[in-house]
């Protein structure tokens, strides 16, 4: 299992773990009803019944409880590609697995409930480490079944590995950035049949 | 030369042609500054030192207003376009050029000036005539590129013609939808040569 880790500072008191789980999953709870935007410190404080100060113990700002939000719906994200991605048995078929299971998993995560949306929105516009990593992680994914398939003889080996990598990467970033992703939600059904498809052909040996 | 004509019906008075372009170009000024959500028909009228009721004479709305701007910008978008793949001298360097000259206007003309992409996000965010009429000949001039080198033998055949098109079009999407495009201005000098490259990749016989 990948880990996205956030390097924004976020831990002051001791690492308590289950009480910063509290805190953001009653975090989560409330941005989902209320969104994120609109929410402070002194909103989140009282809707958990703990005290701002006590928050502030575990979080440095409301940014870092969005970071620890952000993380964790990214890390499901990235968890369902690998397991798509491993359960597909040819490069060829962990490309179309790859691109089908993450817009299916961004779509459903961020959409069927706008409000996680908002929080999704400002990692990415705002560039917080959780998507970066998040970003930074497909990349790497999409590596690993490139170099997989020129191993096998599947694609072609005349590009130079990291721009191949990196346009495929290019080509399915509309679909994982949610700022882009947002208005691409009536292209979710055939946008990754047809990307894959000419992908595929671009790996043609 | 294309034109891009709105389907809205727009004119109601007699076809008086120059005082039409006398109102459109006194929105536009007027747009440009205090951008096109915030203004209102009485506000124009003001502005243009016509009456309210004379411009609804040619113009059913504010959107049939915004729908001539529209339409113009987006014609000079596509004239630019179309002479850039002109002067391309193969189907390959025609890819290439649509897409740079592509990104390259689409950029200057929207973004230069934050308020006229006000204008084009209204345009694509609702899917005016005049967006629809822009994707639609973006999409004729690159099947017009991949037909003809299929013919020359440049590109591969196997795949339907159609297909083809339309999967290169999703990949340039993201950069011809102002929506889209707003969110990708830190790619707009890698990603054309990347894309480029990619789709001339899937294209190889």
């Amino acid at each position: 299992m990948s880990e996205i880790s956030s390097t924004t500072p976020q831990s002051r008191g001791p690492a308590d773990h289950s009480v910063r789980e509290q805190i953001v999953e009653a975090a989560e709870e409330h941005f989902r009803h209320y969104g994120y935007g609109k929410t402070t410190v002194s909103d989140l404080a009282r809707a958990i019944g703990f005290s701002k100060a006590y928050i502030y113990k575990f979080f440095d700002s409301k940014q870092a409880i969005g970071e620890a939000i952000c993380s964790r719906t990214l890390n499901t994200i990235i968890v369902l590609v690998e397991e798509a991605v491993a359960d597909a048995p040819t490069p060829t078929k962990k490309i179309r697995s790859m691109f089908n299971s993450q817009v299916a998993t961004a779509t459903s995560l961020f959409f069927n409930d706008r409000k996680l949306y908002d929080i999704a929105a400002h990692s990415a516009g705002e560039g917080w480490p959780s998507a970066r990593a998040y970003a930074h992680r497909i990349e790497q994914i999409l590596m690993e079944i490139v170099r997989e398939g020129r191993e096998s003889g599947e694609f072609e080996r005349k590009t130079p590995l990291d721009e191949t990598v990196h346009s495929i990467f290019l080509v399915m970033l509309p679909y994982v950035n949610p700022l882009l992703l947002q208005h691409n939600l009536d292209l979710i059904e055939e946008a990754p049949v047809q990307l894959s498809n000419l992908v595929l052909r671009s790996l043609a040996p």
